[in-house]
């Protein structure tokens, strides 16, 4: 069974289960309406040591700031602002100390770059390897809240920045190579806090999540939840490396992707790097596609990639 | 370096960071406003495979119905409802599969008999054991939360069931028999969450938390945080067995501890009896006392119990 399968299979046995309030369930988050105005919003990751990261080739301040930026991200990708973190820590004898205050002090780092308070958690013994659960809580206006299933035909696909570099930096520390400028960018990976909350509020922006799982993985959840499909212009992808396949399918690099009332794409472009001085990049359009799947152009002509798949966590 | 040493490292690191709305960090839920009348609860827990269970002596429904209920228990120990969860699993290869169903078969049972749905969370892929973090939602009236704080001088102290009980049934499974049934009362914990909502709207109750580490620990975190001090009663302590020291030390009986109005103690265990068709327990009083320490009684006299400390997770 794969991971989205099981998710599939959660999911189904949970349905009869009444959500109450609860909306957007399968998305980034949850969304809690508060009142007419506001939601808040959460999500839940975990990260296993000897899986997500190895303690030789990561330093525990690293991990502590990445266990909460990674977080967040998943609360501005729906462009809310994060607001609080509960974390678990379960930590086995030899990391209970110095290694744990190192991790936390990564942790608050993040934690007070956007001001966001540690609100509750749970700190536990494990038998053998150290364990990370992050539950990040946000805030939003209602009108604010972009989700996955926005998409709307004719809208210009963008991404946040360069992708793939993580997958590279992966692909370094797996080799031994713990120094590279890859390896360093895949242990302290910038999301995009700031940058979800601003295109929150920008109306021309439709559908939009974080890029964890890499492009052709995440932008099919968008596509399956818009009943939509896209074509991908690859020459127009922001790749790391000449090596393009590291840009679609590698994960962890944590930059948002978007779709964009097309008439707005090149003005909001614009004021995006006037705010935060870098460049957004459209990549592609939304198409009416009944199987909801990414067509690949290079050079305006469609082309396969078979074994462009994404990401799975098993 | 002892778990709470490391609590309230955590709890310095972070003061700078300023809370927002949220308060009554460092009670069993933290808490959030949503309006002049209503706030929403939060609370995480981590259980450890190996740790908190070994998957010889407990069945994966088991792990899945007691990861939900312990989590549901800090709402409710506050008198709140819980309204929802968020699940990280972490899982190695021998778990995926029929393991995850049943504790996630489990993990139903226990949210659908209080109407609480799954929101979110994530599964992935352990190294070697499993992992399991649930964060749990809540939702009160502001004025029916119960603050560990609130205990005031003259308060009968009360325990919602017998104690000591999981004790027996932990030190029965380690000694490898795991069909009794102190044992079969361990791995399935009767969290009190309709009890502990029901309590929260009773004026008379002032502090109220469940006892996941033992009465000794446990009610010193009610003394410590309304700077009170008790006297218990220890022949009146309803304890499972003839040693009262599973009773006080003993960890994971999930039942309430809650302080009420001397006034109105006999009468709440009455009405309770009625709503809930068993008994409360009064078992000591708050005292004024600068040591905010707790001093054991028999029949009418101090007695010292040196050994009588706490349940701690490293």
């Amino acid at each position: 069974m794969t991971e989205f399968g099981f998710i599939e299979k959660i999911r189904d046995m949970f349905a009869s289960i009444p959500a109450g309030d609860f909306e957007g369930i399968g998305d980034d988050c949850a969304v809690l309406p508060i009142n007419d105005d506001e939601a808040l919003l959460f999500t839940a990751d975990a990260l296993c040591e000897g899986v997500h990261f190895l303690c030789d080739a990561t330093t525990a301040f690293e991990i502590g700031a990445k266990s909460a930026a990674v977080n967040l991200s998943d609360i501005a990708a729906m462009g809310a602002r994060p607001i609080a973190t509960l974390l678990s820590l379960s930590l086995p004898q030899n990391a209970i100390g110095e290694w744990a205050e190192e991790f936390m002090r990564g942790y608050r780092s993040v934690s007070e770059r956007y001001g966001v308070t540690l609100a509750g958690g749970d700190t536990t013994c494990s038998k053998s390897e150290i364990y990370i659960s992050v539950t990040a809580i946000g805030r939003a206006k209602l009108s604010h809240i972009k989700r996955r299933s926005a998409a709307q035909v004719g809208d210009t696909i963008m991404v946040g920045g360069t992708l793939g570099e993580s997958a590279i930096g992966l692909r370094d520390i797996l080799a031994g190579n713990y120094s590279t400028a890859a390896a360093h960018t895949h242990r302290n990976p910038t999301a995009q806090i700031l940058e979800g909350e601003w295109l929150g509020q920008q109306e021309c922006v439709h559908a939009m999540m974080d890029l964890s799982d890499g492009l052709a993985s995440d932008l099919q959840h968008i596509l399956d939840l818009s009943h939509v499909g896209a074509i991908i212009d690859t020459e127009r992808i922001p790749a790391a490396d000449t090596d393009t396949r590291n840009a679609v399918c590698g994960g962890e690099d944590y930059k948002l992707l978007f779709t964009v009332e097309a008439d707005a794409a090149e003005a909001l472009a614009c004021r995006f790097k006037e705010q935060f001085g870098y460049d957004i990049h459209a990549i592609g359009t939304i198409t009416a596609n009944a199987l909801h799947s990414i067509v690949w152009h290079e050079n305006g002509e469609p082309v396969t990639h078979d074994d462009w798949g994404g990401f799975l966590h098993f």
